[in-house]
This record gives structure tokens, C-alpha cells and sequence, in this order.
């Protein structure tokens, strides 16, 4: 992985054909540098991923369609020879960086049902395409898929700009963690809602939640929203109760990493505690996906994995160690809040709002192809 | 004010007669350094609370008593003549010395209680006392002060640990900011509280809120509770209502740096998060604090002026700024918890519950003067 310290157009990029790069925008540097990161393996995307450089559960999926195009050049990294040299080499190498990238993130279903959709591209190959038609391949469905996020993004910015215009102009939205360009392939997910409203002149007055450990909200959100002209106020993820009291917050929406067939939804720790305050005091709990984002094969909240993170990004945030050596840390990174807390959910497709069960199949349908 | 970096016995303490000078534990350089600071002059005491290198409301009352002390010497900085070379002068400049600590900080009560009894000895004295008796009687003041504080806080221990002896052996606890021997003379308010429990071996599971901006949890109560082998985990603040759900927390105890008459509490930002949490979780949520933390001429905890602190403090946290520049941030330094939320208040002559204005009126009683 290279460092690219100049400018680019978007987070997420490809650079040539079926041959070519990846780059994206390192998340990790930011707000204090703006640097791209040139992904040339699959191992690349892999580290890009866990590390954190890319994060957001639809731009994780995108990251890792990508990664697959890489993976039929590297697969040695894999246990095959490079380049793969014949059609069924490139179908495997191509396969191993499925599974491999699988292995990244454990809680974001965006990264499995993209690689789930490289995967079918490659199970419908004919058997004698050669391998530089197998990379040619596998770019146009990462492209596809980055593509259909992007317009994704839009629906749902034009979706929920008109259920949060409601509250009329200047109205005060609390969100939490990163949400916009940084986490998707377009506009985002709350944050496009939050970009539309923009747009249609309703001036929204959004409080970003820093989102401890990782600071998200500070480093990423507050950037976005500053970037694109928007009225943001800095706060601790503890001081959203206060500003719910004292009204200065109308509604909350957030993004989400997986949402179950009944309306759970798993998201960045901290939701769960903002659903339940915003119930306590009446505002209504708004969050924001794709429906790519859910999965409907698991019934309950319960019965998603989360992911636990390291003790150091919790006692040395930043390098800087803050509580004493040795310190015992439960760090998960994500919880669950039930359907019940939660006044709609926000896709591409429209609003599903009371959350039902009914309500979100009729909605999310089939998972498009 | 001197760096000394040797150890000290305690967080507080006096050198010397009238004439002395008082050493505070920097709790600024925790838990990377323990260092001492020893403060000379009245501005140096103010500085050290307005910085933060001596916090909790207890200590904070302490600090400031000894600094009146200091007051009688350096009368110069507050426009008299050093020393203070008559009766009146010396009066006057420990007046003058209450009348500027008092400016330190605005929320904590136990600051203006424990300037007031310094006052009131200032009051009492006979106009032809000598300014060395001036000092000595005040430091005496002072230093019942902080005895007093110290028996309080051992006496909130026994209550609070009868009380939360209830919820068995190993009980998750959950705790918020700092309150413990670096908040008081003594062994705390709510840490006292699980020191009690310690000792008589119910060996309580604590879980310490880092607690944003300052980190006080991270930083002090992480130390403290290792430092008297309590078992305690950190978590971010957006975690604990996950911890609550999980029901790994049955109790939640945090301090309190003013309460009303009708038993508002304002305590720490994130506290009043905290509550309404508790509540929707049924977990009990109590806060121990000496009766000195009562203004009882005070009804509602609307009327309670409530710090805001500096956006650095969210922005650029320990040195490393993580928040663009010029973003906009809300800093409020305390929260306020209202009664209802509140099942139990711990002082050193027993636990109110439930919170009514009688209980807390009979339990306070007159303030001791």
C-alpha cells in the first residue's frame, strides 16, 4: 500500500482496468491530512478494512468488491501462482479473496452480500474465459455495485429530506458516527438526508456525536458537514441527553451496519443508548440504510456478532495513553437497538415507518441481484 | 506554584503553620505522572482549581479553605501590602481571598460553603488579633474542614455500602467521573462507597464511565480503583446502556456537585444520560454526596448555573486535535439530574430514599456550620 498525499475527487476510486488500483481516502488521517492510500493487493484492502482507513458499512462493500479485482492478479498472497494463469487459477484466486476478505470486518452484512455478488459473477463464468476477461469482469460488477450505492445514496437523501422536513426549517438532528461520503459511495446514508435537506434550503442545525473510541463524529462528520457548508455543532456522545431535554435536538438519525427482518438494527455503540434517551424524551429515532443493509435471514438482534475491538483505542486514544497501564477495557464496537425504539427506517426505496416486519418486506423486497 | 515530583502522602495537604503552604496532587498529570504542586499564593489555588489540578466539589471546598490561608500572607496580589501588617489588613485580605477563589469555579457548592466558613471566622474575630493568629485561626478553620470532609466521606462509605450490599458479592457498579480521595478529603463520595464494599469483601465488579471531555474516569477512577485492587473494566460513555441491557451493571453510584431541595441533582455532564438510562433499564440509580453538597435555597436544579467549558477541551483532546478547525463545539461541564430519576442519596448521615423535600430536609437538617 502506497501513500498518495494529493488531492482526489472521492473516497473510493479505481485507477485502469481490469489491471488497475484501488485508492482510497485514509479515514484514519483525517480531519488533520488528507491522504489517499493506493491499494495494489488483496492483502492491501484487507489491512485498509480492519484497520479502519475505509469504514462504513456500504464503503466497506465497495472496498471489498474492488479488493476482489486485485485478488485474480494476487493470488498469490493466496496460494496461487501470479498472474493466474489460466481461467480456472483466476476463478480461484478470485474466490479466495472472497473468503478472505469476509474475514475483515465481522459486522457489517454490506461486506458480505458484495462479495457474495462478486462471488456469483464468477460462479457464472464460462469456464474458458481467460483471466484478463475474469479481472474485466469482476471491475464491472464492483463498479456496478459502487454505482448503485451512489444512486442509493440519492434515493434516500430525497427520502428522508422530505420525512425530516417536517420539523421545518433549522430544525436540530442529532447523529452519530460518520454516515456521509466517507462511509458510502455517494452522499451517504443520515448524512445524505442531512445533505438534501441542505439542499432544499431547510438549514438543518445537526449536533455530530464525537462516537467514542474512535471519534468518528469529531474527525469525520463534523469535516463532512463543515466541507459541504452545513450548520454542525460539536458534542460528547454524553451530552446528547441534555440536548434532548432542552430541545435543542428534533430527531435523531443514524446509519446502520445490519438490520434484522423484524427492525433491529446494529450500529455504532452509542445508538443503542441514543434510541432509548430519544424515547425517554419524545424525539423520534430515524435510521438510515440501504436495503443492502439488511438481513433478513437473521430474525432478532440478538443473533448478530459484535465485534469487540482492542483495549487501546479505548485507554490510548490517539497514542496518547489517558488511563493506567494494565487497565481492563470492554470495547465493543458496535450494539444493537431494538425495532421497538426505532420511528423509521430510511431506504432507497422509501420510508418504513411503523417498523414491522410486514413493513420492512414489503420494502426491502428481494435484495436486488 | 513548584513542580514537586516526590511522593505524597495525599492528594491535599498543608505544610507548616499559618505561614505554611499547601501541596496538591496535579491531577492534570494523571495517571502518566504523579505530581505535586505546591501553591503559594492565593492565585496559584485558583489557578489549580480553574485548571482542573484539583477537582471534585469536596476537594475543591478544601483546596480553596486552605488557599484563604494563603490569603492573609499574599495579601498584595488582591491590593494589599505584604504581610498583612495590621489587624484589619489582614481581615481584609482574607475576604478578599474568599471573594476571588469564589470566582474559580461556578457549579460546585461546597466552594462558596467552604469560603463562607472561612468568612465567618474572619467574622468572629476580635479586631485586635494579629495577623499570625489571623492565620493560624483560619488554617485551623481549614484544616477541620478537611478532618470533617474526611469522616464524612468515611461515614457515606458505611451507609453506601449497606445499601449497595444488598445486590450480593460481586455486583457490577457503575460509576461515572471521578469521586473518590482525589475528589475529597477522604476516601470519596460514590468511590467510598465501593472502598466500603471492598473491605468487607463483597468484591464489587466496577465499571467506570471514561467520562468526556477530562476523562476524570479513565484518568483518576481507573488509578484509584487499581491502586486499592477494585476490579474495574473501562468503558466509553456510550457504552453503558449496552452494559445496562446486558444487565452486567446492577447498580449505577455517581457523586453530586450541587443538590436542590426537592433533590435535582447537577453532577458531571453525561450524568443526567446516565439516569434516565437507568431508569428505562430498572437499575437503581444513586448518588452520594456529603450533606455540604446541599443548597437547599435552591428548589429546582433549572435554577443551577451550569459551566461551559472551552471547545478545546472536545476539539483537541490532550494536546491532539481531532476536530476540524474552528468547528463549532457545546462543552456544558455538569448535567442536572432530576429527583425523580434518583432512588437513593447517600450523605454521611444516611441514605435518603425515596427523594422527597422532607427526607432530604430531615437527613440535612441545618447545614453544620
Amino acid at each position: 500500500m502506497s501513500d498518495t498525499p494529493e488531492a482526489n475527487a472521492t473516497p473510493i476510486s479505481w485507477t485502469g482496468g481490469g489491471d488497475g488500483f484501488l485508492t482510497l481516502l485514509d479515514q484514519t488521517r483525517l480531519p488533520e491530512s488528507v491522504i489517499y492510500v493506493n491499494c495494489q493487493s488483496v492483502q492491501d484492502v484487507w489491512d485498509a478494512i480492519q484497520r479502519l482507513a475505509v469504514r462504513g458499512a456500504p464503503a466497506i462493500g465497495i472496498a471489498a468488491a474492488y479488493g476482489v479485482v486485485l485478488g485474480v492478479r494476487d493470488g498469490a498472497m493466496l496460494g496461487a501462482e501470479p498472474p493466474a494463469r489460466d481461467p480456472a487459477a483466476a476463478r480461484e484466486a478470485a474466490l479466495a479473496a472472497c473468503d478472505h476478505l469476509a474475514t475483515s470486518r465481522p459486522t457489517a452484512v454490506n461486506l458480505f452480500w458484495a462479495l457474495d455478488r462478486m462471488r456469483g459473477v464468477v460462479g457464472e463464468l464460462d469456464d474458458e474465459v481467460p483471466p484478463a476477461q475474469v479481472g474485466k469482469r469482476l471491475l464491472a460488477e464492483a463498479k456496478a455495485i459502487h454505482e448503485a450505492d451512489r444512486a442509493q445514496c440519492a434515493a434516500i437523501g430525497r427520502y428522508g429530506a422530505e420525512l425530516l422536513g417536517e420539523f421545518g426549517s433549522g430544525a436540530g438532528i442529532l447523529t452519530h458516527c460518520n454516515t456521509g461520503m466517507l462511509a458510502t459511495g455517494g452522499d451517504g446514508t443520515a448524512l445524505a438526508v442531512i445533505f438534501a435537506l441542505q439542499k432544499a434550503g431547510k438549514n438543518p442545525k445537526v449536533y455530530a456525536d464525537e462516537t467514542r473510541p474512535l471519534l468518528q463524529g469529531a474527525r469525520l462528520t463534523a469535516w463532512e458537514l463543515m466541507q459541504r457548508g452545513v450548520d454542525v455543532t460539536l458534542v460528547c456522545d454524553s451530552m446528547a441527553a441534555p440536548l434532548m431535554r432542552d430541545q435543542k435536538a428534533q430527531a435523531v438519525i443514524v446509519g446502520a451496519d445490519r438490520i434484522t427482518a423484524r427492525g433491529d438494527v446494529a450500529n455504532k455503540i452509542g445508538t443503542y443508548g441514543l434510541a432509548v434517551l430519544a424515547q425517554a424524551h419524545g424525539v423520534p429515532f430515524y435510521v438510515a440504510a440501504p436495503t443492502t443493509t439488511f438481513d433478513l435471514s437473521i430474525e432478532s438482534g440478538a443473533d448478530i456478532p459484535i465485534e469487540e475491538r482492542a483495549a487501546e483505542e479505548v485507554a490510548e486514544p490517539f497514542g496518547r495513553r489517558t488511563a493506567p497501564e494494565g487497565v481492563a477495557v470492554w470495547n465493543p464496537a458496535f450494539d444493537v437497538t431494538p425495532a421497538e425504539l426505532v420511528a423509521g427506517i430510511v431506504t432507497e426505496r422509501g420510508v418504513i415507518s411503523p417498523v414491522s416486519e410486514e413493513a420492512i418486506r414489503a420494502n426491502v423486497g428481494a435484495v436486488p441481484a
